[in-house]
């Protein structure tokens, strides 16, 4: 945004208003004339037009007309299925990195389910940085994963890793999961848009919020129910993290565009000592829910066992949620 | 860390065993012969030598000696100081950026005090990017920032900035602050460690977890009591925030490295309605405390008005510190 | 990589042998024992096992097998297909962002001629951070595009961008490009790969080098006749340019993994007035090309028109070409 | 920069002129009324007010006043000191990272002297991230590094890094270096620029150039005769190379804000075998100079050996500064 001072203003004044109400702002003046104006900082707290225009001395307000109206319109909803809602009390989503088998996906469901999850998840199409790695059983293990939730009363999400495969997964899953590698592989977003069926987008190694954005803009453009938000971690320069997690992101997507949004706080640090605080971290910022990775034997895991939880560490998880379910609303600033 | 398998042991099982404890590793074969081994990479959880080398198949381990001896010593301590203490209930540091005047820093104390603060900030020096902006007023700003404090019975913690104030600002403070952007200025923390007083380090705008303990070694070997760690906020490559606040390195300096941590949630996102997420975020992860902008008026602020709280935000966010006096001990991975 | 050293062996006489190699250490104790070790660290000069196991006092060494076989086999190797070759004189790719009409690339053709490039670039398919963003006109400007080169007596680079499009795109085109959003799309890598026709490769826009060949690795995996690396800049923090471009990352492709690179200084920095001083950086950091943006008249552009070069700033461009064919060998390290 | 459009005007064909200049806008929308306006985005072409302002259909301009006013002075300006310059034919500076002995100091001058170099660097002061490291000879090595210098004939830079010590080294120096870890170390910079001493001021590791160049204010303010940049590498995120040398932000200083620039490739990867390739692109670029790591016998070097050249690698890299002798005048945009 960007505004204009009036001729008989006084500028400071004008500035301290802005400031007050979190405003960051730089001062411009007209070439070869007299004109003065503002340009408010990206990273100024979130103000109405409407509040800064009651602002005394300000002339013009200028405004970029919003580049996702789709995602804007999904702002304060939660989202309502036939049999589970989000973004009411936070719920848990579990489960291996990949479906394995038959019966480590029915042992998986029984941990999940146990810790009072809402979710299963598991990779039935992996993507793998090297090309010679464990890659997913494909169609089998979506059937299997589909079993191994509905027999323990849990919703299904899963990874759609191919234009290819979208038909398939959108079948057996309640949720589909698009990976932070393909957050702008659009041919792949708008085929599962195409679907209707609600979509968790991953954020992007290094994306910007609004690009992120913008790819849910993509998703609700060619279909989708609802985009939901996962942030599991950017890019990191320090080593002893897998990825950093940027839970400020959380913090502006859930307060300032009232998005619905998940943290994968395994990914998220790719350190199993650091989930639990992390978790509770995400809790208490505002995520709607955790994405966590579980396995009843994480040493037999074919991909990241060692950020996997087992019973007892996923039970206590378990217990965050029972306290959050009675929590206060959210703490915010006053409107 | 570093592992060699021993000739007969099967190299999966050895694997297994440590995926299991949360270990990555990567797998090496000697050069020109049969040895294998076994790097633990950085972003594994940590684990003693004595468990890993407990694994059946394990037959040496090699491990770099601590280049933070002092620090590590620190390690599970609070700093227990004659009339205030940190690191057993968190603790809330509130103030202006800037002293500005005596009314001020009293107004400021005040507003302080009744939120349940502990410590009141405000810079006398004030580092700035520009050699023109406001750089505080030095010795006089001291005096009246101990005067504010004592009159409302609250500690003081300030920037030191120069080596020639290190006399001056030790007298008048009880934790001085070393800013980021002198977090790896060794003259400066030389001077600041051999007084004594408690220091507390931000981290460096792109600095390391390891460089930013290394830098606490620094002041610790020239005589600090204590090193406390301040997380504010890292070099961020997204417009909408000021700094991109780092919980993971919070978590990790927390329960990795079992050292005292204080978050400053203004500076970590610079975004006045993301403070009270991030700040219940930072306690959650385990924050020993908050360092947050407070300001009576804060667009008459000379620096960072807007992310400083008012009055009322800032009761909101001391009410977070008595419910956290009241909180479970932190939940944790069992050892 | 991991050393042992011998027992009676001095470890600093072996490390000074190391250090003037141009190899970082960190040493390593055993635990319990008198073993001593020195892991290689990662941003060490690249230097061979054998020439390793020559320095008196080392024991034995550790090596991870190279996860990328394929991408290594190419070590050395220029790409030669039937009427074209890269890898011997640098070459010039350029044309405009997106194929806008016949006449449009026409013209471009033209000036791209003109100015002594070899390939013609131009989008039939565009990815686009936002949905409501011109995305191409697809098989139509492909056969535009095709046809404008062969009337210029150029190759065709085009994005692929959807596996649907695969067998149309491969036929149209000389060099398959795979953009920055699609480096870790493995099925889009696998489909393109299955065609056999050569690959340009962008790398991600915070992807390591090591994921980057490993996408590599992907595509001659599932039948690339060749892949070719592009670096296009990664995500910056500093906001003066578009994206950072990383010459660094050139040179290590080049000069130690000895692959072919391109450098796009387009989208580099996404600042017309830096093309040319990037562009100069890249042919003598090594590159075997640049691909730039060029357009008969950018105002009209209906993507990147900011950053595409008029005919007198692409002759001038043309003019490095003329100079480097008659360059020296490149000018090294000695072995 | 900020534009309104009259209201007459068209607004594609006022964006159209600006693309056709380099120069990014993003388009913005009266509240409630009829006025158009224009955001120049700041990865623009440089373009004079007075140049826009000639395109038909804009109304007003609005520009922030330029904070660094004595860097702007500096542009286009060479440093000419009583018996050396910087600015015109492109310089070597080398030299061991930190002077151990009179014995190397003066051999590492012979090495540096024959390589053709101009200045001779070595650190008679270290900064290092560990306490217990080397940290430099301080006043004795200032003698013998003058010494060393003067007997072949070389100019000095040698690092400063307390307030202690500035008239010491001001006395011993003919360019004072601040180090990246102080580069907003402003107490440090007013004491520096105090002496009136020209400064070569290291980039922070993960500054923008806007705080660089401002920092270089600092200096300016102070009474620096002169401020020289060293871009020496920023934070990476990817193992294989120590730091991320930035040779868009040099393109920048040298192409845009006219500055002088020196480029440390030594620190710059970190990596030996990619010294020269990096040399190479930091002339081609435009750099002024280059500060290179030499020691006459790197393997007992008690810093930074893996990175420092030897005699015969450092002659080739001074052939590089014999053709830039002869080389053309700069290649660049059109004015």
């Amino acid at each position: 945004m960007w505004i204009t001072v009036k001729k008989d203003a006084d500028l400071s004044d004008v500035k301290a208003s802005l400031t007050e109400l979190g405003v960051w702002t730089q001062s411009l003046q007209q070439e070869g004339g007299p004109g003065r104006s503002l340009a408010i900082l990206p990273h100024s707290a979130a103000v109405s037009s409407e509040r800064i225009l009651k602002i005394p001395g300000i002339d013009q307000l200028f405004a970029a007309e919003s580049r996702m109206p789709k995602v804007d319109a999904q702002s304060g909803q939660i989202l309502q299925e036939e049999n589970w809602t989000l973004g009411q009390a936070p719920i848990l989503m579990a489960g291996p990195c990949g479906v394995e088998s038959e019966q480590q996906i029915h042992q998986a469901a029984e941990l999940v389910a146990n810790a009072g999850a809402t979710f299963l998840r598991g990779g039935a199409f992996k993507p793998r940085s090297s090309p010679y790695s464990f890659c997913g059983f494909g169609q089998e293990a979506l059937v299997w994963l589909r079993e191994a939730a509905d027999s323990h009363d849990l919703k299904v999400v899963t990874e759609l890793l191919s234009e290819q495969n979208v038909d398939q997964v959108a079948k057996y899953t309640d949720l589909i999961q698009i990976g932070s590698r393909n957050m702008q592989n659009f041919a792949l977003l708008k085929a599962a848009g195409q679907t209707g069926v609600p979509v968790l987008l991953k954020r992007g190694m290094a994306a910007t919020v609004e690009d992120w954005m913008l790819s849910g803009e993509h998703l609700l453009a060619a279909g989708s129910r609802h985009v939901v938000f996962c942030e599991r971690g950017i890019q990191s320069y320090d080593q002893p993290f897998r990825n950093l997690l940027d839970l400020s992101a959380v913090a502006l997507l859930k307060h300032v565009h009232k998005q619905l949004v998940i943290v994968d706080p395994s990914h998220g640090a790719g350190r199993k000592d650091l989930i639990l605080p992390l978790s509770k971290a995400a809790l208490a910022v505002g995520a709607d829910g955790l994405l966590v990775e579980a396995h009843p034997n994480p040493g037999q895991a074919r991909s990241d066992g060692p950020q996997a939880l087992q019973e007892e560490d996923l039970n206590r998880l378990g217990t965050l949620f029972e306290q959050s379910e009675k929590r206060a609303p959210t703490l915010c600033l006053k409107d």
